[in-house]
């Protein structure tokens, strides 16, 4: 894996239009107050497509629209907005959403079933149909590729995007991505949208199996509040405008091709619990020495959950008996009694009993930005991650204050 | 139920110590800066004992040591001490609960088999025992009966206690509870203690089926962060001193006592969350017309623990859309589009779409301390209620600044 990770290169430059034969804008059209509400992308050609949504079991009209669109494997343009999630908002909310997969589709002149729409934005306000229509209008296809990022935007305080080259075939290929959402962040993808674009030349059937087990390890393992949201979306496109030989089967192109999309997904993974709502500081948690990878990344999720947790590191706190009450808490088995935890490499617990730690260098260490959470179960060889933010004032406020 | 219900009444002045042949006692003794922080309860005759425990994989010593003393079923006293919770402190933990148990079994003159014991405060720090010793012997049997449920509390604001009377065999039966706990608290009574003493008599195994089954519907249908706690213990005495024929089958009698137990649990459990820490307000969701009592309770559960919905509580916003995305992140199968929503009796949500409502009307409803969350499933004949707290800056502040 080093070695393949060598060779992929992250660009000074991001831009979800980086990979050939992508375009993409961004605007305001009136959905929020001033800033940009409205977003597409656009492939030049017919794209190999896969997406994954939501669990919760509300599912906003666009996430519907999206998972019947997708099902051929293919997409050639995304039309995005914020503002409103054009969740719950009843029979009118599907007739919305196709309206904007149609208009999209007549202003691109493609086939509405190459469309996919995504909302994120406030619950169960009726989309003002008339301003998205207008809007798209407003889209060029060779518009401000960078400004997507931006339209895509709710309480995010910064744009979340990557863009990556590497080779296959001897060819160079590029990946994009941007992600948005830093509040209700949890399990199954709660409120953040990600799209990435990719010039490589990959079947549908394989890129739907490579996202669907990238997400586990990567978006699934970021936790803000514990809320799943209603509209939930990661789609990417895959347009194969690299010349280079199509990945049909389980290669190592494929491979090199996971590598790539887990590098993009693991950076705005990161990225986003980076810029969780009212978030000071980000949370890494690792669990290594687990019987499975999958209970490694339960528990290592229940620590970067836990509120006791989160406020602990945002009080700068070194109260590590609120992360093994956290571990005992999960649904994986554990064995207390042998478990070491560290804070930012300064071991804090041993074999379950609390061991003295120098408080000058613990004080140092939790004024970092980064915090690293080290749990050693010493029970297995599997280890997983889970990142997310501390609790703050600022994450109440924002909640609190603002309907969002 | 009702009639059953009629037949409690409630005293004004609440005291653990009120029923028949039952004694208890309050002090400082120097674990926490300034208030009462030792006590205990204290019955004439050994009483039926029963208890539930925390199902935090990492339990504290003195939850090991009580399940193995309630084993036979008896109990004669329960020491407690707060301001450490005496988990996570490795293998001189348990000597500590062992002493402590001890102690108090010499002070009394009673077998340390009947001694139930447990602590509650910060995680991973030696209890100082030498202070816990001395300050037992400083406690009385019959000493400042209502100074003990301020002797247990720990980032509590006000004490819950409660004490009813009603007949069984024509006999005047008293039952009171205490209860301490309002962070960390969650679904499998995280850091919360409950002490209830009866002067009913009952056998051992009645009064723990009774207490296993009420806890379903009262304390585990509390959360307000969503932390379970390795000390969370709840324990019920009755001495039989009441002068009636003992309960030994499932009876009208063993009905009547199940009535009067979910008045003190409930009343208890209502008490801690709307003590929550930092909580202005007391959420009670409500889930009607669902398939079964335990699918209501979980949907309950899960939307009164929405870090979303509990901050828009909070802030007075009639953000109905979190309440709907929570009930859809649940784990039980719902359908969207039939399930209607009311705050405090104005309805938001009808058949899965937004209604109107008239704002000022809101805005009012929202300022009241009291906050029902009613969710009709519309999906069958059972419901579940749950409760808790918003989530406030004070939250953060109480646990981000003081190590608890």
């Amino acid at each position: 894996m080093t070695d393949t990770l060598q060779k992929i290169k992250q660009l000074a430059d991001a831009d979800i239009a980086a990979p050939l034969g992508f375009h993409a804008d961004g605007q305001h059209v009136g959905l929020k107050h001033k800033s940009k509400d409205l977003g597409w992308i656009y492939s030049d050609v017919p794209a190999a497509a896969a997406g994954v949504f939501t669990t919760n079991q509300v599912q906003a009209a666009p996430v519907k629209l999206d998972k019947a669109t997708i099902k051929d494997g293919q997409l050639q343009a995304i039309i995005v907005n914020s503002g409103n999630a054009n969740a719950v908002t009843g029979k009118i909310g599907y007739e919305h959403a196709a309206v904007m997969q149609q208009t999209a589709a007549d202003s691109l002149n493609i086939d509405a079933n190459l469309v996919a729409v995504a909302s994120t934005g406030i619950i169960g306000q009726i989309l003002p149909i008339d301003k998205v229509v207008h809007g798209i209008h407003q889209l060029h296809i060779s518009g401000d590729s960078k400004a997507f990022a931006h339209a895509i935007m709710t309480t995010d305080t910064v744009e979340k995007s990557i863009t990556i080259q590497s080779q296959i075939g001897n060819q160079t290929v590029t990946m994009s991505g941007v992600a948005k959402g830093s509040g209700m962040l949890h399990p199954n993808m709660a409120t953040m949208l990600g799209f990435i674009t990719t010039d490589v030349n990959i079947s549908s059937e394989l890129l739907q199996q490579a996202l669907s087990e990238d997400v586990e390890t990567s978006f699934n393992q970021i936790t803000i509040d514990g809320d799943t949201s209603t509209n939930d979306t990661v789609l990417v496109m895959a347009n194969g405008q690299a010349n280079h030989q199509k990945i049909i089967t389980a290669s190592a192109d494929y491979d090199h091709f996971k590598a790539m999309l887990h590098t993009v997904t693991t950076a705005l993974a990161i990225a986003l619990a980076s810029d969780g709502e009212g978030a000071t500081k980000l949370l890494a948690v690792t669990v290594a020495h687990a019987q499975s990878s999958s209970a490694a990344r339960m528990i290592a999720k229940k620590v970067v959950g836990s509120s006791l947790v989160k406020t602990a590191m945002f009080g700068k706190d070194p109260n590590w008996g609120r992360i093994i009450a956290a571990i005992g808490a999960s649904d994986v088995a554990v064995d207390p009694d042998i478990i070491d935890i560290a804070l930012n490499n300064i071991p804090v617990m041993q074999s379950g009993a609390p061991i003295t730690f120098d408080q000058e260098s613990m004080v140092a260490a939790l004024e970092q930005k980064n915090i690293a959470i080290d749990i050693n179960l010493n029970n297995g060889e599997a280890s997983g991650q889970a990142w997310g933010s501390d609790l703050t004032y600022e994450y109440v406020k924002i909640n609190a204050l603002y309907t969002t």
